[in-house]
């Protein structure tokens, strides 16, 4: 049987280490080079940061796996055992156009479920965390469990893209909940979006392309505060392939999906 | 004639001293009351931090004018001598809903020329701060001149309202704007936003509904560091009405007007 606490602790130590070396390397300059396009930039921290962390996990650790965004991992095809789901630097585009707003993640299941999920915002110093059934906390408090808004009174991070045509979901169903919401926002960081709503900072995230290490950490997190979260279809999502994500308060997820999604 | 680094100096002091009143006032519980609707909250400490900056101000500048959001100024009917330009709290939705991601601004004009801006973040205590022709600062550290970047590698800040079809603007022409960029953001504070143009961290901030107290300290900053400003179909703002607002990199202000917004 895993010791969740202590492998949070683990877990914490390293994220916060990863979280040093990258701010040090903001004296740097910064080699920056296109992935696949244009909008997927990938920096040699990125895959400093993730080679740092995998080799901290696999020493500590060898009988776990890891999934890591830039491919040194394992490449598990299920979710059995302990799987360490890392994001060595979410929100890359931030990081090299803002050297802020991105966030390092690791996200730890065990058989397919969430136990422990970190998300640490480097350049604000701020660590959300949670172990399964402990709470979420954001570095030493407690983050209380989310009180239901009306929608009219809810501020969601959606970004512009969705409310625009666009070749992945109906951008006429996502209008008219642009228009309920009070406000929308976008911070170009899926785990940090994930984290303020964990933290009721926001009421909802809705995006349509997420890999599992943008959002198996938010999870976590997510569920200790009694957030629901599926895809924007209303369907589970899968741990290991990309998703739509729809993550909010119960109520304004029930409401939005039900009243503006499902018809 | 005015010492606009001693005004600099003075305006510094106290947003810091109502910045820290502000951090404080978290402690207590906000009584939060609507205004004109649901979308423009306002709170005790939006009147308290204008009332404090204006008791500064009317005390060491008996002869200046204030503008402010809250309503405590002069209300002055034209830019004739000083006028300090006020907005306790920008991002009045952020700060409730958040604690965070909201900001004091103050912008000093004379003769309608912006001669010192100042936005302060308070919960990430960066101030941002600039003196006609002395460049523009973020703490200590002085704000590079802006440099050009191709419209297909800007990141700009865009609020989805702006996409959608509204009664302000013609989306159909921002639309093709948002695809053109690598990405949007939003973040719900006027005053940060220009910051965030100013620091070269966004390439261009576009908004449709701004008043004077939005954006005049980000021009101020943002003249300091090159960039162009303008209202959406590319003429001068009034410094006593509403705007639609349009600050960026010089390059991008151009292609985005000619390209995109004036056909």
């Amino acid at each position: 049987m895993e010791n969740w606490t202590k492998i949070e602790q683990d877990a914490k130590t390293w994220i916060y280490e990863a979280g040093e070396k990258i701010r040090q390397s903001f004296q740097k300059v910064l080699s920056v080079q296109a992935k696949s396009n244009p909008d997927d930039l990938v920096t040699n921290m990125d895959k400093e940061t993730e080679q740092y962390l995998i080799s901290k996990i696999n020493h500590t650790y060898p009988d776990h796996k890891i999934l890591g965004e830039e491919g040194f991992g394992d490449k598990p095809d299920s979710m059995d055992g302990v799987i360490w789901i890392v994001d060595p630097i979410d929100g890359t585009m931030n990081f090299v156009h803002q050297q802020r707003n991105f966030a390092i993640s690791i996200g730890i299941y065990e058989n397919g479920v969430g136990q422990v999920g970190l998300i640490y915002d480097v350049v604000h110093d701020e660590l959300y965390h949670a172990v399964k059934g402990k709470g979420a906390y954001m570095n030493d408090a407690e983050l209380p469990k989310l009180e239901d808004v009306p929608l009219n009174e809810a501020v969601i991070a959606l970004n512009a893209t969705w409310v625009m045509e666009n070749k992945r979901f109906d951008h006429s169903k996502l209008v008219p909940v642009a228009k309920a919401v009070r406000g929308t926002r976008s911070y170009g960081s899926a785990t940090i979006e994930c984290a303020y709503v964990a933290a009721g900072r926001l009421d909802a995230y809705i995006t349509l392309r997420l890999a599992p290490w943008d959002f198996a950490a938010g999870l976590v997190l997510l569920e200790e505060v009694g957030a629901k979260a599926s895809t924007l279809d209303g369907k589970p999502i899968n741990m290991l392939g990309q998703n739509s994500i729809f993550v909010a308060k119960k109520g304004i997820h029930d409401t939005i999906l039900n009243e503006y999604l499902n018809n």
